[in-house]
Formats: structure tokens, C-alpha cells, sequence
């Protein structure tokens, strides 16, 4: 596996620096809202199911938009790990992560206007299994934490453009 | 519909306004890499199978973790539309978003020092089916964009802290 990786990784790279056009990638979603805050969500082939909880007046058809985001954390995370130590011809076993995320609701409910409506904080606990030795996975860390994609979208900014198109509800 | 969410949204913020501690909120995410780039993810009762497409050294098991994000903004738009639709008595039938990130992977293939890893842009499309004029519409568009908490989560930084953990691999 580890092996068959490097070499991908390592073609790759040969790739992008000889065309630098071939490293642009543009992903896509698409969802539409449904009955309260039930949405539904295509992802190339895959669909997800989103909703709010109870609690929160959904009905918990799924995960929220807020718990994707520390999914996407931690399996980014996982996936940068393997991929580097693939690179670094670094040995790990396993990689698990569980990520948490603070939030003070009061900023989503417009309660108070000093509260962000998003996380005030976010922590990632990650459990490596390896053979390797700790100067070794110190370096494979920085690695990750560098090149992590949603790590670098979540603790840093991201210039989002957003537009507005309104239709007129169809009569009955 | 809105009539109820607006009660639940107006009861919410009265709990909140007198027992602010009542806001504060940490969700979580457990998740483990099984072969190659292929993740399990657990968010309280839900599960989802995160891996990369083929191109990018995976089995398209499911959406990748940078897809994610994109889903979670659109959801959260959506949600934050119908919740505050209810909330200001706006009439909303109905909300789809499409969500495109653009993303330079020379970043995470560590083949450019001076390219971010992560989403150089978003750009969201928000569709409104409503029967409300365009003042009332842009009104509830300024609420929802101050107040959606994943687009706060990717257009401000958020601090995230990381631990690593290392255990040794049990003996074959």
C-alpha cells in the first residue's frame, strides 16, 4: 500500500511542477432544502443527509452543517498522515482523530453581537499507531500540519463570494 | 411550518438571553482510517464514509473531506435562510445552494511553499423560491450571512489546537 502510494504521490508531483495548470481543482456541492432544516446533498455520486438535531428544531435525519465540518477536520487530517508518511517512507499502522468543536449559540441566534456564529475554538486529538520513533513523527506532523487542506480552510481565511438568485414560487 | 420554528427560534433566544451558560455547545467527531484513504466517521448517532476519488490515490468510497466543507456551507446557508425567514416573518418556499471551491494542489503536494492547501476561493449560489420582495430578501440575506456559522467558520480564522498521540503497535 504504502509503497504503491509514494509512488502516485511522487508521480504527481513530477506532474504539477512540469504543469502547474494540472493542480487546479474545483469541487462542487449541490443540496436543496426540504421539510424544516432537512437538506439533501450531491457530492459528484455521493449524497449526504443533513439536518439539525432535536434540540435545535430539526429532526435528525443526519449530522449538521457544523459536525461536517470537524468530520471533514479530522478524515483530512487522517488522510494527510497516511499520504506523508507514505512520502516520508515513515511506517504507520493506524490513524484515528477525534475533533471537537466549541460553540456559543448565542452568536447563531443573534442573542449577542459580540459572539461569532461559528466555533470559538476547535481541538483535534490524533492517535497514531507506528513503529516509527517520536523525532520521526514530529517531523511527519509538521508535515501534515502544513500541507492539511481543511486545517489551512478552517484556521485560516477563506475569501467566500456568494450570490442571491430569487424565483417566484410557481401558482398552484 | 414557520410558524412553529419561529416560536422555537423566539423561546430558544429568551433561554439563552437569561441563562447564557444554555448556549454554549461542543459537538464532536470520531473518526478512523481503514485502507488507503478510506475514513469512517461517527457523529453522534450518524455515520459517514469519507475517501478520496480515484485521481487523487483513493477508492471513492465517499465524498473527500474538502468536499465536505463545501457541503456544510450550503446546508448551513439553507438552514440559516429558513430559520431566520421564520423568524422575520418572511415567506421562503423554498432553498437550494451550489458551492464551488477552487483549489491549487500543488499546496497540499507540497510542490509550491508560496500556495495554500486549502480553498483559495468559494463562491456559493443561493436560490430563493419566495414570493417577498427583493428589500425584504436582501434583509433576511444580510441576517443569514452575519449569522451562519460555517460561513463565519471559513471566512474567519478559527483557533484550532492539535494533539498528538502515539501508540506502539501490537506485536503480529
Amino acid at each position: 500500500m504504502s509503497d504503491a502510494l509514494r509512488k502516485i504521490i511522487e508521480e504527481t508531483q513530477a506532474n504539477f511542477r512540469a504543469e502547474p495548470a494540472n493542480a487546479l481543482a474545483t469541487f462542487e456541492s449541490k443540496s436543496e432544502l426540504q421539510e424544516g432544516f432537512h437538506s439533501e446533498v450531491g457530492l459528484r455520486d455521493h449524497r449526504l443527509t443533513v439536518d439539525e438535531p432535536a434540540e435545535l428544531g430539526g429532526t435528525d435525519k443526519g449530522p449538521n452543517p457544523v459536525e461536517l465540518v470537524l468530520a471533514a477536520l479530522g478524515t483530512c487530517q487522517e488522510i494527510t498522515y497516511r499520504a506523508y508518511a507514505a512520502a516520508m517512507g515513515i511506517p504507520l499502522e493506524g490513524v484515528s482523530v477525534t475533533v471537537e468543536g466549541d460553540i456559543d449559540l448565542r452568536g447563531f441566534f443573534a442573542v449577542a453581537d459580540d459572539v461569532r456564529p461559528g466555533y470559538g475554538a476547535m481541538r483535534a486529538t490524533v492517535e497514531l499507531t507506528s513503529s516509527a520513533g517520536e523525532e520521526q513523527l514530529n517531523q511527519l506532523r509538521d508535515m501534515v500540519n502544513s500541507h492539511c487542506p481543511v486545517l489551512d480552510i478552517v484556521s485560516k481565511p477563506v475569501p467566500v463570494s456568494l450570490e442571491l438568485r430569487i424565483n417566484e414560487p410557481v401558482a398552484a
